[in-house]
């Protein structure tokens, strides 16, 4: 922006300086038709299915800026996979920004840039935003909001309760890299150099799975938390035991390393471009093969599989070692890394 | 929640301690059908009009409690008003709490709790959230944004861009209400204990007066920046002349008493439960009516007029004194008082 170097109070006044910021910030970088209007709500067409699919993330991660993204990314990518997850396409994004006052706007024009190209990658449109503005120490910089929006295809029911018996477990690559980029710039850490986040849109990657595999059961993307919390909803939700090959599990080696330096689960950290999917089994081979064809899925693998519980046996994961033996895969107890995302 | 007094880091780790208090506050408060199904993302029906409307506002008023509401109360208003705004039938929204460590517990219970029923009274569901706790410091206690969604139905085509020469403008009641209880309320001024936030939901009142007046332009809830900023955007967008008859405009007279002592121009002054609409004379009289037959519309005016821009005069607005002088009424510039919202 021309005129100020720095966001100030007044850039959330609701006057002319916020004005000012909208049109030369958000619309510069976002200008939808739907935004141009410059109406309180975005007015925009959606496939008259019947159903939509809602799902929203705030973002507050830090630092704003680490290897492979940028919570702009971040922002975009968090909630159309969120929204993909349920199988429907994904549309349409509003965003909502809190600033702190003396906030860089060259910072904001990066992260505003790098949500524009990552909306465009995912084929979505923002078409709704708000900017507040608070006092300094009143947020940490900037947290987003994002919250998205698409239309469910007739006849798609999916859900984590929907793993059944016999089902087969995928993961669409390598596990652990986000939460360990950023803690790894975060730290100042001699590997971070080599670590880059995942963060990715995987709506495409969704569709060409359907596609290969109508009857998938669900998808969910194993962000905070990690394999270990998706995996323990599903058996949960579904009513099952899931089993994981541990060996079967992809892990970059370096992240395997600084996982055992710092005494991390791999299952139980963040990622913000990786997908889980149950598929029966017999649609595995040809949802394996959708993922290992799109982009971010090149790493694609199965690792594991759902069982009928025992009798009074409560839902639970299961993860084979390497050595034959197995232990349990719990969620994570307290927390493992705070503004991860 | 029976375990935690207060929010901690993990409560926002992915893990057991958000899984309990996703179950046991927000389900308990929200828990539509939608979000007890507990997938990442919610899927509801919608009328297959074949067009959507979409809002998102984040909110961050200090202090979180005050007469006549509470940040969870706007939360919900904020993002039904503004999505109603369009005709839209509003319908769903998503939630994203931002909490600070040792952020009360019970506070967010009472938070919650206020959201849901208002949620109920705009006849809207919350079908999707999300939580993320940063460390002291991070936030101030708690920002909450909410995104909404409702579907367009057909024919209906309101913009701030849609007002013509001879049109009427209406405000739903009495201006500066907001403003001034939350300003009283953060510096303990005397006359606080008599002036209340109007934070209400106007979805009702907008179907009511599109009923009445099929032909109306547009609506906006006079929030940030006020009357001054609504009457400003509409005569922007649609390039003419806004003319306002002071005399006609209500305001109460507490919060004339306030404005006077600090300065302020009501005019300029942040509202949450009121909105302004244009329409055609013709349909003037009926818009008026239905207003005041509606919840929260008791007090409905009709307070100026929509006039035809001189040859290159640029947009404006005009406010008529008790006197017969007229004067320009600006866009606030700069910040009359950050965090109203």
């Amino acid at each position: 922006m021309a005129t100020d170097n720095t966001v100030l109070l007044g850039h959330g006044s609701g006057g002319q300086m916020m004005k000012r910021l909208i049109d030369e910030v958000f619309l510069e970088a976002f200008g939808s038709p739907e935004l141009l209007v410059g109406n309180d709500s975005g007015v925009a067409e959606l496939a008259p299915t019947g159903r939509i699919a809602m799902s929203t993330d705030s973002f507050v991660v830090t630092p704003r800026f680490f290897p492979g993204g940028d919570i702009g990314r971040l922002a975009v990518c968090g909630t159309v996979n969120d929204v993909a997850t349920s199988g429907a396409h994904v549309r349409y994004l509003s965003c909502g920004f809190i600033l702190e006052e003396g906030f860089p706007m060259d910072d904001l024009l990066r992260i505003c840039s790098s949500m524009a190209k990552t909306a465009e990658e995912a084929s979505v449109r923002i078409i709704t935003g708000d900017t507040k503005v608070v006092e300094r120490g009143g947020v940490d910089g900037v947290y987003i909001n994002t919250a998205g929006v698409g239309e469910v295809p007739e006849g798609v029911e999916l859900s984590g309760g929907a793993c059944r018996p016999g089902d087969v477990v995928l993961v669409s690559g390598t596990l652990g890299d986000h939460g360990i980029a950023v803690m790894s710039q975060r730290e100042g850490l001699a590997f971070s150099t080599t670590i880059e986040s995942d963060a990715a849109p995987l709506n495409h990657l969704i569709a060409a799975v359907l596609t290969a595999a109508p009857r998938t059961r669900c998808f969910r993307d194993p962000t905070r938390g990690g394999l270990a919390s998706t995996l323990n909803e599903f058996a949960a939700a579904s009513n099952v035991e899931i089993e994981v090959d541990e060996d079967a599990v992809p892990v970059l080696p370096q992240v395997q390393a600084a996982c055992e330096m710092l005494g991390y689960d791999p299952l139980q950290v963040a990622n913000e471009g990786k997908m889980v999917a149950v598929v029966p089994a017999d649609e595995a081979d040809a949802a394996l093969e959708a993922m290992r064809a799109s982009r971010y899925g090149e790493n694609a693998a199965i690792i594991g599989r759902v069982s009928e519980l025992a009798p009074a046996a409560r839902p639970r994961v299961l993860v084979r070692t390497p050595w034959g033996s197995t232990r349990i895969l719990d969620m994570l107890v307290g927390e493992q890394l705070p503004r991860i995302c």
